[in-house]
């Protein structure tokens, strides 16, 4: 082999030594990058990792307020190791709060006028604007074949980039506004797809019109006109929306089972990059469920099901038969494909709830407003109290069940601590917490913690799964295994 | 004296034999039925106060939740002993928050509809209405003065009387709703008040109509047309205001500083009831601050301000004159005359605040709407910068100061328990928690206690008043005070 520009000039030497000796470079200054680190006064964070001996502890620490100014000492649960974004971990308090009106006004532009640059991608897309921009192009475009196609594809296409993109462009959002778990992060952008998807793919689809002329017009309609637009339109479209799950809703759940990316990737990968075992294990990584990119569909899906139930019912076989295969695919996905990257104790289930009751109340609206044109319009306002009770249902539920998904009660917390000193009063505590939460960059070799993950995964396995790979599930997390006394907290120190 | 029906009948006996004996016997019943209840197990309370021996733990307590279900140990911070409000402390959940409900329907359909009942009691006041009824009234009628007083002066006083005992109304809804102190009854009565003042008063002298009339245009309305409409009437009807100010709000403030309606009460009770020197302080007794009716009538004016400001600013300084008096004259009201009921450190603010943000959203949208329709029409849009700024700025707001109102931070808690600890190791905290929490009717004689509430009083002033009566100002609060090592907390277990 020889050491210069890519292997083909200098000097000749043995290949073995040659990368032997470079790794052992490159590991002396990672290690000495370390320390430095580790020693610079400069990367000291205004956040920190913080573990109790009991868990009764750390329950009330992060319940409680800590000093009087409560934004210099802000106390949260932390996140399970793997869940944590480090990135986000330091953002003072005030510039947090910008942050999130920036992205509130961006993605209120983002769904209103995001036809506006598309069309305009779409008009450079068509024969003309090639032709004007690039004239050397035309004998090329002239050619029938060619010509049918960006007449017919391309500005169908630049739509169905933007589509594929959006999930990419919400979850940047969401970074950018500071959230510090992946959980939270997804979270965050499932909520916004779906305030997306209901705008620009439900009420889009039903008054037939780009998001910012409905606001347009809504604007300019008055109040009890909304619901009575929406109501009409609602059972004329139900043809489409038969078409929409069978072409989306069907089919996607088809190239849900068939993983058609993460194949092609593989064989890819495995053409032209794999060398090594590692290197295929790696290539056939499945990817984790997009919760942020799924769940918004599942539930655009269930708001139509409740809005056409009244209405048209023809619908709901479609619907059910869906939600059927849906059940089915995603069961063996997520029990035999995908990697677990995260544990967040369900604390989906509180947004998936409110989706559930924003769909109702649409669709009640809309049953209001349909019901008014016809001849029951007399006895109409009275079904208000329907959406009425079904907020104040969801508010009982909010003050009734939503601490259990927020909050860790004392009980529990006293309760596992007094048994764990019975079964176990001489457990090393502090040996367990010493790598608990550790920068990825200062984490050793991966080769042991995948090995020490193997052992964990097998010990804890409940359901039997066909799954492999382990490259992307860490050890569980200690919060669900409940072997280890102490849970961990991020405190922050967020000074204005 | 004679002991039958009304000291008119009956054997003669001596009056103040007759008497003692007789306070003595009640002195029996009453400690007889306070040991049965003490006794009946069905007079236990599902809700408790209860005592901690450091204020650190109180406070942890206070913040965190207690039980796997989150509505079976309900924990919040115990009123001060005389902001008690007894009757609503045994609510269970469930049951509260159907009483919100039906309370919130409720205060709906009075802000909207308040008009419909007045009306008709109106229709029934005038003169024709009065002849059908009660024919037998004919003849007075008919005298030419009484005539002129019912068509004059009738019907606007059904409506006075309305505006009146609205504020009672309003509190007695509260009290419903089952808030367990008297200063948050107060807050929730004083937002309740503002609410109606703002649509009626403010939204129904601009756009004169009831109530339910302009709801009903508003729905008929399109979205970007009622700022234009309120904006466009505000200038028109700033002469009225002009007059408004000075007719209810200078007007209101001279007649707070006369305190008119006590001194007549204290002079009518003097001639026809009291006989001892306790009676006459009774007698004298100025009430106490009204909270829930002084507070919204202030921010009306705020509110008032703030819209015209920018659209008629010749109204400000009747605003400014209204308030110089009102500061001057509830700062000597409040520091000479009135009875300080409670403290309940400074929770009220929060509500004002958002008033305020609230006012300044309002005045925001009616300068929109009347921008739009005058010349500088393109340029309107930008505007929306301003109400989306100040909401961001309220909540930016809550986030950073709302916790010093609600919560209370550990690290204080921590710095009392141990400064008291070093200052006053052998303070008997039993004997002083004793008799802290315990409801009215087991309180023993009122003597003793003024007695003390004197002594605690003089103790405690640091703006000399001239203020005589105690009575209704009873030990101040522990809270406060800050020489008590333990904070008491109420423990609600509201089993569904």
């Amino acid at each position: 082999m020889k050491t210069g520009f890519l292997g083909h000039f200098g000097g000749k030497v043995d290949a073995i030594d040659h990368h032997i000796s470079e790794i052992e470079e490159l590991s002396k200054e990672i290690e000495e990058e370390r320390t430095r680190v580790l020693k610079d006064p400069k990367s000291i964070m205004p956040a920190a990792f913080v573990s109790f001996k009991t868990r009764w502890g750390a329950a009330v620490c992060a319940q409680t307020q800590q000093s009087r100014n409560p934004t210099l000492w802000l106390t949260e649960w932390a996140p399970e190791p793997r869940d944590v974004y480090w990135q986000n971990l330091a953002i003072p308090y005030m510039s947090l709060k910008v942050r999130r009106l920036i992205i509130g006004v961006a993605f209120l532009l983002l769904t209103f006028f995001f036809i506006i640059p598309i069309a305009s991608v779409q008009a450079l897309a068509s024969i003309e604007g090639i032709e004007k921009r690039a004239p050397f192009l035309k004998s090329v475009i002239e050619i029938k074949f060619i010509k049918s196609v960006i007449q017919g594809f391309l500005p169908g296409i630049v739509l169905k980039l933007f589509l594929i993109f959006l999930p990419t462009i919400l979850m940047i959002m969401s970074k950018f506004e500071g959230f510090i778990s992946l959980s939270s992060l997804e979270r965050r952008s499932a909520t916004r797809n779906y305030i997306f998807l209901v705008i620009n793919v439900f009420l889009g689809s039903i008054l037939t019109g780009a998001a910012f002329e409905q606001l347009n017009s809504f604007i300019k309609q008055s109040a009890n006109e909304i619901p009575k637009t929406i109501g009409v339109a609602v059972p004329m479209k139900a043809t489409f929306f038969i078409t929409y799950i069978m072409v989306d809703g069907w089919a996607g759940i088809a190239g849900e089972v068939l993983m058609l990316k993460p194949l092609i990737f593989y064989h890819l990968k495995n053409f032209l990059l794999v060398k090594t075992e590692k290197d295929r294990e790696e290539a056939m990584d499945p990817g984790s469920l997009g919760f942020h990119t799924g769940e918004p569909r599942i539930q655009l899906y269930f708001l139509l099901g409740l809005v056409y139930a009244t209405v048209t019912p023809v619908l709901l076989p479609f619907i059910v038969i869906f939600f059927a295969f849906a059940y089915l695919v995603f069961r063996h996905q997520i029990i035999n494909v995908y990697n677990h990257e995260y544990e967040s104790g369900a604390a989906f289930w509180p947004d998936v709830h409110g989706r559930i009751i924003t769909g109702l109340v649409i669709s009640q609206l809309a049953l209001m407003g349909l019901l008014s044109t016809k001849e029951a319009a007399q006895s109409t306002p009275f079904l208000i109290a329907l959406p009425v009770l079904t907020i104040w249902f969801h508010r009982f539920c909010n003050g009734r069940h939503k601490s259990a998904f927020v909050k860790y009660p004392l009980q529990e917390a006293m309760m596992k601590d007094t048994l764990e000193r019975a079964r176990d009063p001489n457990f090393n505590l502090k040996a367990c917490l010493h790598s608990a939460y550790v920068h990825p960059i200062f984490k050793g070799d991966d080769d042991d913690e995948d090995d020490l993950s193997v052992e964990m995964e097998t010990e804890s396995v409940l359901v039997p799964t066909k799954r492999q790979s382990q490259r992307n599930t860490p050890v569980p997390s200690k919060i669900s295994g409940g072997y280890s006394p102490s849970l961990p907290e991020a405190v922050k120190n967020g000074e204005l």
